[in-house]
């Protein structure tokens, strides 16, 4: 028997157990559940004679090393900022290790250590970061086997509301940590590169700056730039490229109504609203808004934004119930940011029977043969249920895969690493499509930013 | 004979040591001035037997404990963070000390050591902190003990362009670090308090929510929130105030030209730019603007914000020349703040024959025998060259002031403190009136937030 610990049985764990005990008899695997609360990982489990939930607490050292010592590889689906500890014992322990999370300075740092004792400590391999670097690397290894030159890549994902749940103005509801949705793009300019140029973009103009996507049979999407665009710029084998943008995809319209919030300073996470849990919603906006003893907030509101008496954004608004002077914030000293997102999980919550939707889609350019040409690439992956979501899918698979080509001896390349090697993503994703998580590809007539090469 | 060690003799030390020259003779005042570069120093005092000017490093402690021993009161014009060092020298040695600046949480630190020691330690006497302070306290404590109680009070500085100077169409020129005027307003949301509602203003609006002000004979500003008009509450015991806002002001059209480079990113000072020094003015521009091989700058710019053919901000931008391609910014691994702020320098820096304004703005609101009163205080007061500049003057004479009448035992309460005592403000209030330093008071109607009392 191979033995699998994975750590944490949250939200995104159904399809990594699920496929794990699918496998486990014809695999010889015994998987082991730790986490704090076992109720949850043995809901999703129910009877299954391969697997053993086990309490463990991450920050008690007794709890996780004898859970680490005893097991051929470690699993951690914890938040990224826990998985060092875990990390350290699988060096200690001589385990491998696997985790969605972005690689961390601390995790980078054991690789060195991991290499030594031949250790696959695999990162960034959910869906994103995952599904898309794999997927990338993919196409762009066959571009350049082919004799093509990569000269632009963009990159875009996005997690939505199935179309078939889609219920609300917004086309959007929660479908991760709805903190971080209202935080997006806080923290910097965006920067990214276009035909050579340097671009930024300051949060208070990131939502204005949408492009527009479309996939076919799913209509047509928005795009607003993350962060740093260059980040695998040079991971990729990219630093030739003219044009490098990451983005993060909504249904069309929904920047634009976001900005709103932008603009009045309802996204803020650095400080604290006075007397905020006597707060009503109303008059929540309100104190973003010029006093006036007789004007109505409806009024200042339209007048500061400039929303004409028949722009939808309004009833984008309203829809939201941020008017209401009746319901009230209730939470102590919040900020902005912590406000606006529980007005917003009031309606943007997943119902139980409403499915959510991974979108992704990838642009290559490239010259071959004196001409340039252009692939777009993209996936879209609908939930089941609020238990077996895309979400939990595009992360959970890819994780329980990598874990049984590490155990089987199929990816074998030590160190700390993502996913970017053919060794990887190659058995991965055509694993990848049994399950129906795969990339529609078609030719497109190069345009890059400038189509006519002037 | 009285000793004064002055540290530092840049450029806000003109009327200070005139003023303390003057006095020389007749108060028997030995002055020092120490500076890393006494040239300066010496420009501006010429032949006078009171002074001596010294090289002081305020790094090296020998140099600077040297100097603090040997005399009998310290004033220090040197940057705020330099204070702390020269300010524990003076508990050590028992001197008193004078600063322009902020307390600092390691002044305010020293504040039992200074009382034990009888020491004053006069902070905050320039003209914003210093002058607003003691002339509001003035007008706050009369109405007090008139029986009178505060019910509103708002507090507006600007340091501008004398009218006989303004020949720009934004009627700014830079009489103090450009770089604060740049960055001015960042770092968190402006938060007042109009009529008992806190209200906040994110640093995307602040420029779009002014409010006019106007001067006899100056005619009409605007100014803009700061960022903590709450900060002096409880100081000028205005608990109860149901209406607290400090703002900045500036000539009208200002903020609304300013918004646009607030819009685009280029104040952030939080990141560089690629290639900086490369750059021309038009390529900075640029690289806010989305890429396009043809469109020019200028409509994409007049596109992304919104400027009409006919809007007088593209003036403002023109003049200037930001979309200049053949001037460069010179300047390697500048952030946008910093390449906006030569940009600006190009345009806005005094020319020699220029004067400088500092204008002020004090509403007094009050309830007096069931009747709301207001009072409105205001205060110009121009510059005469480059050298003795009215920022020099509402910042150098109250210092110069506070120095004499601390040796004089006019002022001696110990302390870490801010001018905003009777004994401190009523000596330099009515000695500043003979400057020409003084306030136009004058009843108006009260308007508050809410005038018909809804």
């Amino acid at each position: 028997m191979r033995k699998i610990l994975i750590i944490g049985a949250g939200k995104s764990s159904s399809y990594l157990i699920k496929y794990l005990l699918d496998k486990s008899e014809l695999e010889n695997l015994q998987i082991t559940i730790g986490d704090l609360n076992i109720e949850n990982a043995k809901k999703l489990v129910g009877q299954h004679s391969n697997v053993t939930i086990i309490h463990l607490d991450v920050f008690n050292a007794e709890s996780r090393t004898s859970a680490i010592k005893n097991t051929d590889i470690v699993i951690s689906m914890l938040p990224a900022r826990f998985h060092i500890e875990v990390a350290k014992d699988c060096i200690t322990y001589k385990k491998h290790m696997v985790t969605a999370s972005y690689i961390s300075k601390e995790m980078q740092a054991l690789d060195a250590d991991a290499s030594a004792n031949n250790l696959v400590f695999m990162n960034e391999i959910g869906v994103d970061p995952g599904i898309d670097h794999m997927s990338a690397m993919q196409v762009i290894d066959r571009i350049r086997d082919n004799g093509g030159k990569m000269i632009l890549f963009e990159s875009f994902t996005g997690g939505l509301v199935a179309p078939e749940s889609d219920d609300n103005l917004w086309h959007y509801k929660f479908t991760w940590n709805p903190r971080n949705v209202v935080v997006a793009g806080q923290g910097g300019a965006a920067k990214f590169l276009q035909e050579n140029q340097f671009k930024y973009i300051p949060y208070g103009r990131l939502f204005r700056r949408t492009e527009f996507l479309d996939i076919d049979g799913y209509g047509r999407f928005e795009a607003y730039a993350n962060r740093d665009s260059l980040k695998y710029q040079h991971v990729y084998g990219l630093d030739d490229a003219r044009t490098l943008y990451r983005g993060t995809m909504r249904r069309v319209g929904f920047s634009k109504a976001w900005h709103i919030f932008v603009q009045l300073g309802m996204t803020d996470d650095s400080y604290t609203i006075e007397d905020s849990a006597n707060m009503s919603y109303r008059d929540f906006v309100n104190a973003f808004l010029p006093y006036s003893p007789t004007d109505s907030v409806e009024l200042k509101f339209r007048h500061a934004l400039k929303i004409d008496q028949d722009d939808i954004i309004w009833d984008k608004l309203v829809e939201l119930d941020i008017f209401n002077p009746n319901k009230m914030v209730e939470l102590d000293r919040a900020t902005p940011a912590q406000i606006l997102t529980k007005i917003l999980m009031d309606k943007w919550t997943l119902d139980e029977d409403d499915k959510d939707m991974i979108v992704m889609y990838h642009k290559f350019g490239y010259e071959l043969d004196g001409k340039k040409h252009q692939i777009d690439a993209t996936m879209v992956v609908v939930g089941e249920d609020q238990t077996y979501t895309a979400m939990a899918k595009t992360v959970g698979l890819p994780v329980a895969m990598a874990t049984l080509d590490i155990l089987n001896g199929k990816i074998k390349t030590p160190g700390v690493q993502i996913p970017i090697s053919r060794e990887v993503y190659t058995p991965i994703l055509k694993e990848l499509k049994i399950y129906g998580v795969q990339f529609n590809e078609k030719e497109v007539p190069y345009l890059g930013y400038n189509p006519l090469n002037l």
